[in-house]
């Protein structure tokens, strides 16, 4: 089953890239939730192809309407004030969708068409004949498949499937917000061979040390969404992004691609949450990033660099006030330890590049393969941060919900 | 989570009787399957309220679009000729939904709205001096969310809710059907306090035994199907079907109801699918027929009439065409023998009555509780079937995709 | 997976009839509880062969140990004060293992030895010529398996599997009885064609109407057990429970078996847990219920009874103090009302007899079949109640985990 | 649940390092697979304390047997050779296990028991008052459990617990070489500062690229083990294991400890498998290889270095023999392209070190820590690799029966 999180909060979507729309349920959200559909369409605007300078020139408004799992008494004219959905043309095919309500605890169905127009010329692609992109997965699906497969775009496996991510997460990120004041974040920290020094955690480690407290303001954490917001690319390093952002385009006209590396950070994430072991929060999230398209890696807190120390260097001695450094990224045996929880992923360039390379038609076939047309999204690392936010988030509310789970207060308990 | 069935073939669902719909996602359907929306509609024409003389009497449309997971290389236009879909109007906000296509692996998302005209007079209900229908959902859900809950003509707790049941299932049932020829079945064998003896089990029990063969053909299976939909409600049994008519008429008039029971069959099932012991075919048969809204017992086979027999009278004798009897109901160890899968279910009546009745508000303050309107089904077991069908087809297809993942075939794990 | 109840609270087992042993894990019990090994030990006596008179007459011991999952400091010894285990002998191959402690979050495995001497001719049952009894598991097996199944005494599909369920259960009773004081129990109400018409529902439902109270004392449990106790077999009519004591031993000298059916009920069970819908409380429990061996019809409530009712005869009245009747068996849309939960299982006549049947070998061959040897339990209801009351005891218990998933106390995730 | 892979083949763990034993349930094997308990105790060896010069000097036997889901017909004496089980002492208290046999699809049960002597003195760790260990989970478990927590040799979060991965693991490898001829395969490629540039992927890819064909043959697989073997730590390079177990040595004696990085790949893996996106193969490995205690990073193929590459030099070209590179790793969209999987997992230094560090108590005092005694391994890594191959192996196998589920042959569902 294609569900991200769970068993507790979990999302579940559907969609390919040139298909009519994705889908998504969200499952588990507790009832009591105050959810806004402009909320929900602010972080997927985020992600939404020619949002960014630097992605795929492909317009899409993306709109999304709420279909269930949302209500409040006594409010229902305005819950239904959201965009109206129709089926077949004719007024009594039309139906209102919900602008805001609270979460019920029942699933909340999303949906965002996609309506921008669509070529419809595959023959390069297409059948047993069809060219095979390298890096793509056009090879291996169309096999796993015996050749029922949506070769359009990519199908399932297009960047458009994260929609249902990103709306599960925004849902968390609302939930996690308001129960315990967690804001997740991403930086760029690096664009083909281009690096930066400066991370969240670092920024963040300096704020708790000075004022000897792990818990981050607000007004801290919007100080550091502004930067992120005015830099050229989403980076703490306003310097780094400018000249990201001229490599980007440089490659673009070049016609090749580049890989990139997103730092993503939960500020003022809840302590104690994470099974131990095999369904730990580390397992879970090592997963979800790292097995995001094109991601080939994933490092929690300090990743690889921890490899090269000595443990008199790395462990990080505790306070009363927590923990005084955060090499283990907010996560020991698996659970939270309240520190600002780490993770730094790693995209490979973007598969779709205009040289020529070696490949095989999908019945193996030998050819120099070229691509026809298509659009070109140089550095996919650039528009993946706001999806990477999501699937922390969801795994960070389910691991949430399970931790509640063992903490049984009979009060809860009780009808008459 | 709310899913039907799975790990493999699953049914995820969202959506409350009164909201803006009811979402769908099919997961686990394997490549190749050809579906046509048609089908599918056919099936929830079924289920749809005023499909049948003696059910509720609101008017949905109920129009399906299948919105992912299919896919027709070169047929790309007839593929998507299915009805538009359009969110917040204008030109440039619809886009095509399939009509047909084959499966292709990834999740099938399929919307249905709720389009109808619905009052939004809910005062009898709303918030905490809301009064409580004896027998509903309304008093736990409402404690159990604390207070968010969708009252409006019982919110998700709705039989609209099984939309996604029947969709899901006919996806199955078109799969089983392509693969082992199986059909499934459901009659009416109790009204209130009218029954038949007439019933499937007996009947193909019957034909295998004259022609010595498990083996129902189509035109045996057509027969019968006749018979089911010429009944004036769906029973094997014209007379009693038209007595249990009146009867309900009479009910509906006098504002009381009925329960009912209904048995479903599985014809020409395949044969060694269900795992053993704890998540045998049996135990979630049991499960999704018997836990269905408003069922208060299911039956494998003969039910709890074995309960009164001796061994040596219940054993089905075993030859070389298979059992001599289905006394078992084609389940021995929750484990398909390819006789029918027999299954009967128990309605109990509609909870939704006209009569003054004891109850209290939400906030538990005692009443004589009156309906103040509202649409009144007297008897639910009458569309039901075609839901507890959709059930059982979910779960044998999930039961036989995991048998097949037992007998591997290393030729299906080539690639070059 | 063999898993019973979860995702929160589940139980795996391992394990066949005449193998070495039988394996459990129980996963999800929160740290805190006490548990005592002679408590587990307790209602697998209940289980054992041979600790019923009208059971099967195999001898076991059945003696459990507890390996992981509890710790109690500076009470280690104490801990550490269960029967020894060893492997291979010798003394530096023995550990202790645990007499009591508290759970600790981890998974709690524990482990029953299969030591009875064991008959090893089984060769009316090995191979492709091997035979078949009728209403057993030994050809669907044996071809589901491609031949590798253990056919001895019933291999995995015996009622000795049912150690894992009783286990996980006894530690499910132990955490709802101290949460909520519930308790499980379980009376006989059918044998063959002997009936009674005493049952625990009416009995406790008249109980709470006296007292205008839902909340049942332990002195009035404790005066319930006593009469199963004291029963001929476990049922609250001992006049019924004598008789039926004769019929089954008739039976057994006939050769010939007798179907049962026995009532379990949760008494004050907690209320407002289930999840509506695909997961509801009534689907979890139909399924584990009635996908028990054996088992071939399950009610909730009234069951059966209910079919033939009006409406206005079924709705319980609703009042302050509770709901006024049990029609409903303590679940409304898959939600507990806090009256107790009540289910009825029927068990088919046990499909072991000493008669000649109709069959055939594992190859189709045609054959009269006659048992050579073997054990004859003529009424497996008789000792299935323990069973019922375990499965019933899990499922509450992770349903009440779910619950308390979703009331998340923002106390319980600071660390520092 | 503690549960390794799924929903087909998994792995259920049980068992604290101080504990009576660790208990393993392996669900899902399909029939007819031979496995010989000396195999799965060969893997265990590896896995071993004191099974290498540089491992912690702790001495267990962890001999293991196998108590469930095995079988073989008119060979069950041999079967039931392996060494004898009992509880409480006294002979009729044995029972013998298996020594070999053909699994059947039943769970397979393992028990390993810990009988080194144990210290029982753990006043410094106990109670509010018990002192946290930096770096290991001392304090987010104790606050986690409420205290109930086994503080004994780190409870369940032990290394210990790894012997159920690699018990697992060890049948997925049986079964994963049977049908495709995998085998997998790890060498240390760092540690602390001392790096190697030899790599398996590397190696493997060179003789691909030689013979124009991805299968490497049984005595290529048996050149490389026969280097890994005689390494001074596990690593295909003989010099860097020379000097690395130098350093290891002396940071022994420093009292100090170092991180590693591990490189596991399994060649002639099985083509096709893994489900695309939210439970792909690359999410599944990235979380049990990434998740592992005291794990920081985990990279598929070229890792972390593909980011600073640009897609021209980063695309794998394709030839009908097949990829002709391996940054990929072997995953493309999270599905096997057939080229070898390719992981590398990197592990902070040792928590454990016998410097004072800044640390508190469970009750948030701040002290000075210093360990009082204990034992101390200073490079996890160095034993790390066999619990990394079998959590490949689990997934592996996983993916591997969810392929075969959707390619559905009609003639496995005949039963007469």
């Amino acid at each position: 089953m294609e569900i991200l999180g769970g068993p507790l909060f979990a999302v579940a979507g559907a969609g390919e890239s040139h298909g009519p729309g994705v889908t998504t349920i969200v499952f588990g959200c507790p009832g009591g939730l105050r959810i806004r559909r402009e909320e929900v369409q602010r972080y997927l605007d985020r992600r939404r192809p020619g949002s960014n300078r630097h992605g795929t020139p492909r317009q899409e408004a993306d709109r999304v309407v709420l279909l269930s799992g949302l209500y409040a008494e006594g409010e229902i004219d305005c819950l239904l004030s959201g965009p109206a959905v129709s089926i077949g043309g004719g007024a009594d095919s039309a139906t209102e969708s919900y602008e805001e309500g609270f979460s019920t605890g029942e699933p909340i169905a999303a949906l965002v068409l996609s309506t921008s127009q669509r070529s419809r010329h595959y023959d390069q692609f297409a059948g047993p004949k069809g060219q095979v992109r390298p890096g793509h997965t056009d090879l291996v699906k169309y096999h796993k498949s015996k050749g029922f497969v949506d070769i359009r775009g990519g199908g399932r496996s297009s960047y458009r499937s994260t929609i249902s991510d990103v709306i599960g997460g925004s849902i968390a990120r609302i939930f996690l917000n308001e129960q315990f004041g967690t804001v997740i974040l991403s930086s760029i920290s690096q664009v083909g061979p281009l690096r930066t020094e400066l991370s969240l955690a670092q920024h963040f480690a300096s704020v708790a040390q000075q004022q000897r407290s792990q818990t981050i303001t607000p007004e801290q954490i919007a100080a550091v969404e502004e930067k992120l917001d005015s830099a050229e690319i989403r980076s703490l390093d306003a310097e780094f992004a400018q000249e990201a952002g001229e490599l980007i385009k440089r490659t673009r006209i070049d016609g090749d691609s580049l890989g990139a590396a997103v730092e993503v950070v939960a500020v003022n994430p809840p302590s104690l949450v994470g099974e131990p072991l095999y369904q730990s929060l580390k397992v879970r999230l090592m997963g979800v990033l790292g097995g995001l398209n094109a991601v080939q890696s994933c490092e929690v807190g300090d990743g690889v660099q921890v490899i090269a120390r000595k443990g008199s260097e790395n462990n990080d001695p505790i306070r009363q006030s927590g923990y005084q450094a955060n090499s283990h990224g907010g996560l020991i045996g698996g659970v939270t330890t309240g520190s600002p929880l780490v993770c730094r992923v790693g995209f490979k360039p973007t598969s779709t590049i205009l040289k020529t390379q070696h490949s095989v038609r999908k019945n193996l076939e030998e050819i120099d393969f070229a691509l026809d047309r298509g659009r070109h999204d140089p550095c996919v690392g650039v528009r993946a941060g706001v999806t990477l936010e999501s699937r922390l988030a969801i795994e960070l509310m389910n691991a949430a919900l399970m931790h509640q789970s063992g903490r049984v207060d009979a009060s809860n308990f009780k009808l008459f």
